[in-house]
């Protein structure tokens, strides 16, 4: 497939929820669906959508519409998560807790291989209750260690702000490629590890934006 | 202050993160900053920072640098966010309680005043242990009464996916604003209504394939 070499930031994250939309029209049985349908249910319009696709190549065939199966396959191809990504998450709090339940992640071949926190025994209790699926908790103290024995590539940071940059220093040391940051703090990394913060407030301050503008 | 007509979505959603930068330098009692620090700090380029500023006419001087305090007002501004957002929460699991805890919603004018489940009662043991600020928990049931007295002008959705688009229709029927949907599952509203749907394994999408490519 040919790849263009400078793809919009935006229609990345819109291949995403492109996915998402797939799978919704998957769980559903539909087997085809056109840019309108998709356009629809991601909130965007139907030239858009043939237009985020167009980097990419031709997927559908006009007239006919999109074949889910295929399409969902060439995005995860060209996203690159056609193959399972093993992750540690770094504080076991309530955000912690809700990623480790998060059924979307195993769907989507993202594996969390281990959890870690500073009081490991207390959250093993805490979140035992709620979990069907058990994850290993280790002191953080082990990040390094564990992330080499476990293959881990990529560090969630779910630990209070005033933490994350020592987490995220301690991540690099680990050698992750790369970082989801979901405290609030921004904290930064060499350039070689590909990272992201998370803000909740940036969600809303962008809903904002267009409910003001 | 001339606004552009159009403004790319990618600016907008790097201004939120310049903001969170910004937050961190004043936190740090700097006054000042170039483009060159700011670009370090939020994992950009200096040239980007410069060019998304342009779109709003001229916020530094040159050889100067920003004005920490008043860039800071300025992005406000332009997001919306110069005033208080009232905002219901609507499911109290991990993901709800970890929101109504989430510090930097208030510092940003985002205040929850009120919160939703279906078994208000147990929720309320639930996230009492965990919380500093008291935001009152209703059944689901009186959220469009609630909404409505309270002034809600946004609905963050935290329910399990099989909910999601039940509560997005009760929202749009309570006459919310803006719909932010945390669940797993996309949501469609009609289009008065603004929506994102944040899922978080858009945002590993997103980080995976900057590490692929």
């Amino acid at each position: 497939m040919a790849k263009y070499p400078k793809i919009p930031e935006a229609t990345i994250r819109r291949l995403s929820n492109y996915l998402k939309c797939l799978e919704d029209l998957e769980n559903r049985n539909e087997k085809v669906s056109s840019s309108a349908l998709l356009a629809n249910m991601c909130n965007v319009n139907a030239a858009q959508v043939r237009k985020d696709f167009a980097y990419f190549g031709e997927f559908g065939i006009r007239g006919m519409g999109y074949n889910v199966k295929e399409l969902k396959f060439n995005i995860k191809e060209i996203l690159g998560i056609n193959r399972e990504w093993k992750i540690g998450v770094i504080g076991i709090g309530n955000m912690g807790s809700a990623l480790l339940v998060y059924k979307d992640f195993l769907k989507q071949n993202y594996k969390i291989v281990a959890a870690f926190d500073i009081d490991p025994v207390k959250v093993i209790g805490h979140i035992s209750e709620r979990m069907g699926r058990p994850v290993e908790i280790f002191h953080v103290d082990r990040l390094k260690e564990v992330v080499k024995v476990r293959e881990i590539e990529i560090g969630i940071i779910t630990v209070p702000p005033s933490e994350a940059q020592k987490v995220a220093n301690q991540l690099v040391d680990a050698n992750v490629k790369g970082i989801l940051n979901f405290s609030p703090s921004p904290v930064s990394v060499p350039k070689h590890i590909r990272l992201r913060n998370l803000f909740f407030t940036s969600a809303l301050d962008n809903l904002i934006y267009y409910l003001s503008n």
